[in-house]
Formats: structure tokens, C-alpha cells, sequence
């Protein structure tokens, strides 16, 4: 498959790597990062030329004939909408890293809408996919619904010890920040794992349940005076569901987190416990998710998609 | 949607109950036991009466106006290649609980090819799942290779206390034999579980490893002198492996079986290792996924397919 990669930070580069690996092909590069530009993607990788230069004008490696963008640019929807349209005018299928594009029909109808038609009109498929969100806090439970007569509640928690992780996820959550400093972070959108939510809304609606609201909570893991990262919670509640929520998604991502696990009940009949002891790790599995999905994301039906939507995602060769 | 049920055993009769509540309708039932034959699906459902009567007939039921073939008459796919084929021929859909349908083409490749090329002439989907084959030694390893850049070996366990189960499934298992009898019964097909291998296949075939064969050993467990269950153990090994077997499933079904779970490893980078502590009840699971597949293959492409090949299973309303 021939892959043009916007956005080549660590996630980007992660995913191009393995996409060579699967022997893919990677025809054109871009990102916004003047010191990349004019460089060979392969010295990025640390491997030989690949004979495609990094650009920063997006516009110029949309004209490379291709399959398929990978796009690793940013967190937030509305930032990335006119990259993700002008991957779509340019006929491109597109995975995308983009943690509200995973579920963004709840928290951003209008614009899901606006790229869903878009992708139609033009028979090409957009997808939002990672690790959380788009496996282990939302695609994974939805899956394990599947043999229950009866659904009450599903709720997922994961725990990630960031103290090995790389230190921009660090920074996202927190770490070194006073408890004041960090308050403030939240407050401006700055701190925070992004897409949660997302996630909560996917879970209801693969299961048909309609979302009266999902409320999010953000707050400090504190040791000593500092922070150490962040427990944050999200819980949707459904229009006929009660005072309970329907969804609960908790995640604390700290340094020195103890027992980090990924773990899913599913509430209901029977009910299904999973733990995933450890966890599941979240950089190296995003990149192998997308890596992975690209021939499932080349056949799939024209539109924007949630990944539940596509068939079973596995390894790819 | 409006289905026809063909086998009114446990499965069919618990599937059947589950399609209800999910307001499907059941427009004809037929079961080859004469017992049954005459009565109204809902008596023997132990619910209100359905104006459906159960026949002994088949291609008479087959006549009815429908969307989907519930069939959960064996499980083998020799003894039940005509009635889905009766049933494609009938523009029908099929959800079949045959345990070696879920994966044929490693055992039986003359009889998928034939069902398959069956099937996309009359632009039906026919489809074998349930519990075991078809999800939890199965669909879950597949689905939790998707994190992983690179697979080694997938393994996984389950150990079932057959204490609480029903007795045909106690039977099936060689509960109350002895040794002797248990060893024969193996030999003669009577004994053991159905679809190991067509898991182990599935897995392979789902992550592109080509096989080079499966082995499969059937062992009783015994307390006392008398056999309490049976284990079970399936291999495959790929052409480019070595010696060591690609794929473990281990499944013990016992009577007091010590620590019921599943369990299941991908063996790569990274590691993944998921318990489900108490294990994923059998029948009502198997009810579940079916009566919960059904939308999803109805929507699904022409053809024989594997449950992966599917869209996310997941609780349908």
C-alpha cells in the first residue's frame, strides 16, 4: 500500500516504521517541524534513505499519488478538521491518530458530519484509531458484550505507570507541576488525556444505548507537593438509564503508579471480567494498531468510521 | 428480521429466546425430533404460544419468507453440508452453530469451497460462531494480536467445571466413564470437544501464517476410577516455524475442575496475557453471540466467512 504520513513525531514515526516492516510503502512525508523539512525520512528512522524527503507543505505531499494518509498530527478534532478535508478531497483513505476523531459524533456532530460526507461523496474511508482511545478502554469492551444477553453497565480502568514512558506524555499529565499549576492546565484544556470521553460515547452507542450526557473529571495524583499525573474518570448516562451512568471509564496515568493493568467488567448476564495484568503498552501498541488496521481501513466501506465498524482488527503481515 | 430455526436443542431453543428479546421475529422452527413436531415454538420456549409449529420438514420450513437461518442442528460440517446448503439455496442467510463450520478451510477445504462459492452465487453470508469455536480461543487472541508489531506464538486456555453444566455437554466430555471407555470413545469421534482445531486454524489463517499441520490430543481426567472430563490440547505449526507450535489452545472441561478461567497470551512484542477469572459461561454465550450477530450478518458480504472477517461483535439491541 502506497502511505502518505502527516505528522511525524514519535507516534508518526513509530507507525512508519512498522508499516515498512509490513512492506508497505511510504511515498510522501510532511510535518509542520522546519528542522525535519528537507530531510530523508529514512535518517528520521534511523534507517537508510528511503528516498522521500519531508516537507512541511502538506498541500505539495497530498499530490503524491497514494492509498492512504497516516495522520499523526493532534489531539483535538477541530484543529486537524481542515487537514483531514483536504486528505479526503485528495481521494485518500485515513487513519488518524486524532483522539476525537475516534468517536466524535457525541461531542462534535456537526463536524462528524460535515467529514462523513465529505468521505462519502469522494468513496473514500476515515478512521480514528490508537490505543485508548480505539482499543483498550472502548473497541476491547465493546467486544466483550458480545456474549451477554443483558447489558447493565460496562466500565473499564487502566492504570499507567508513566515513570518509563516518553516525557511528553508526562508533561500531558502533569508530572512536576505544583497542584495549583495543574488545576490551571485543566481548566485550559492543556492537561489531560484526550479522548475518554470519546470513548464512553463509542462504547454506548455500538450497544444502541442513547447518551443523555458524559461528565469527565480530572484530578492530581499528588506525592510530596507535587503532582505525579492524573486520575481521570469519564461517565456517560443514558436517556432511560437512572442516576447511575451506563459507562465509567477510569484512568490514572502517574509516576509510580502501583499494579498498572488494564481491566473490563461487563455488567450484566452473564458478566464478563477481564485484567490485563500490566497493561497494555500504550505508544508501541498504537503504532502497531494502526500499522495493523490499514488493509482492514483500504476495503472498508466509504465514510467516517468508528473502529467498531471495521472487521475484527488483528496482526497484518 | 425474520428468521427460521432448524434445530430446537438447548443452543437453538436459547438462541431462539434471545432473538425474541431483541424483537426478531421467528416465522418458521423445525427439529428433526418427532416430539416436538406439531407444537408451538413459544410451549416449547415456556412462553405464550407464537403461531409458529414446529415441523419435522425441513424444506418446508426453508419455503417460508426470511431473512437468516438460525441452525443449530451438529457439529459436523459433513452431516450438516446439506441443510445449509438447502438453506443458501433458499436465498437464506445462515448463522450455524456447527463447530467445524466456524473455520473449515484447513479441515474440510473441498466443503468450504463448495459453501462458499454457494453462497456468493446467491449473495448470501453464512457464518458459524458461538462461545467455542468462535470467540474465546479464537476471536479474543485474534483481536489481541492488534496491539502487536510482531507475533510469535499465540496461546491460550480454558478450564471449564462441567459441574453446573448440562448433562449432554457432561457426556460429551466422558463424564462418569472409565478410562477404557473414555479412550474409545475418543477414538470413535463420540467424545471430546469440537472445534479445537478449527480454532487453532482460524487463528493462523486470521494473522497470514501458513500451516503446516495441526495436531490435536484428547486425554481423560480422572478422580477416583472414573473419568471427571477430559483434556484437550490443539498445536499448529507453521511451515516456516521449526518445531515449536505457533498456536497452544489448552482446554480442560472437567467435573470440579480446580480454577475455571480463560486465558489467553500473545506471545510478541509486546506480550499481551488476558484472564477473564471464572471463565465466559458457555451456553448463555453462545445464545448471546448469535442472537447479537445476527444484524451484523445480515449486513455482511456474500460468502463463507470466518467470525473475524466480521464487524466488531457486540451487544445488539
Amino acid at each position: 500500500m502506497r502511505l502518505i504520513h502527516q505528522g511525524l513525531g514519535s507516534i508518526g514515526l513509530g507507525i512508519a516504521r512498522l508499516a515498512l516492516e509490513r512492506g508497505h510503502t511510504v511515498v510522501a512525508a510532511c510535518d509542520l517541524d522546519p528542522a525535519k523539512a528537507g530531510q530523508d525520512l529514512g535518517a528520521l528512522l534511523g534507517i537508510s534513505p528511503l528516498g522521500v524527503e519531508v516537507t512541511t507543505d502538506a498541500a505539495a505531499a497530498l499530490q503524491t499519488p497514494a492509498d492512504i494518509l497516516v495522520h499523526c498530527t493532534g489531539s483535538r478534532l477541530r484543529t486537524v478538521l481542515p487537514q483531514l478535508e483536504a486528505a479526503v478531497e485528495a481521494g485518500l483513505d485515513v487513519a488518524s491518530t486524532c483522539e476525537e476523531l475516534a468517536y466524535p459524533w457525541h461531542h462534535h456532530p456537526g463536524e462528524a458530519r460535515r467529514l462523513d460526507e465529505a468521505a462519502r461523496r469522494r468513496g473514500v474511508t476515515v478512521v480514528g484509531l490508537g490505543v485508548n482511545p480505539g482499543f483498550v478502554m472502548d473497541a476491547l469492551p465493546i467486544m466483550l458484550t458480545s456474549p451477554c444477553r443483558q447489558v447493565n453497565r460496562v466500565t473499564a480502568e487502566r492504570v499507567v505507570d508513566v515513570s518509563t514512558r516518553r516525557e511528553a506524555l508526562q508533561r500531558k499529565v502533569g508530572v512536576g507541576l505544583t497542584p495549583d499549576a495543574f488545576q490551571a492546565g485543566v481548566r485550559e484544556g492543556r492537561l489531560g488525556h484526550v479522548g475518554l470521553a470519546e470513548s464512553a460515547a463509542m462504547i454506548a452507542a455500538a450497544l444502541g444505548w442513547e447518551v443523555a450526557r458524559i461528565s469527565e473529571e480530572i484530578t492530581p495524583v499528588v506525592g510530596g507537593d507535587v503532582v505525579r499525573g492524573l486520575h481521570q474518570v469519564a461517565r456517560a448516562y443514558r436517556i432511560e438509564g437512572g442516576e447511575e451512568p451506563a459507562v465509567v471509564l477510569d484512568l490514572v496515568m502517574a509516576q509510580g503508579a502501583a499494579d498498572p493493568h488494564d481491566a473490563v467488567t461487563i455488567h450484566g448476564v452473564p458478566e464478563v471480567h477481564v485484567v490485563i495484568p500490566g497493561g497494555i503498552h500504550g505508544d508501541l501498541a498504537t503504532w502497531a494498531i494502526v500499522a495493523n488496521a490499514l488493509p482492514a481501513i483500504k476495503d472498508a466501506p466509504p465514510g467516517l468510521l468508528p473502529v467498531y465498524r471495521l472487521p475484527l482488527l488483528h496482526l497484518t503481515a
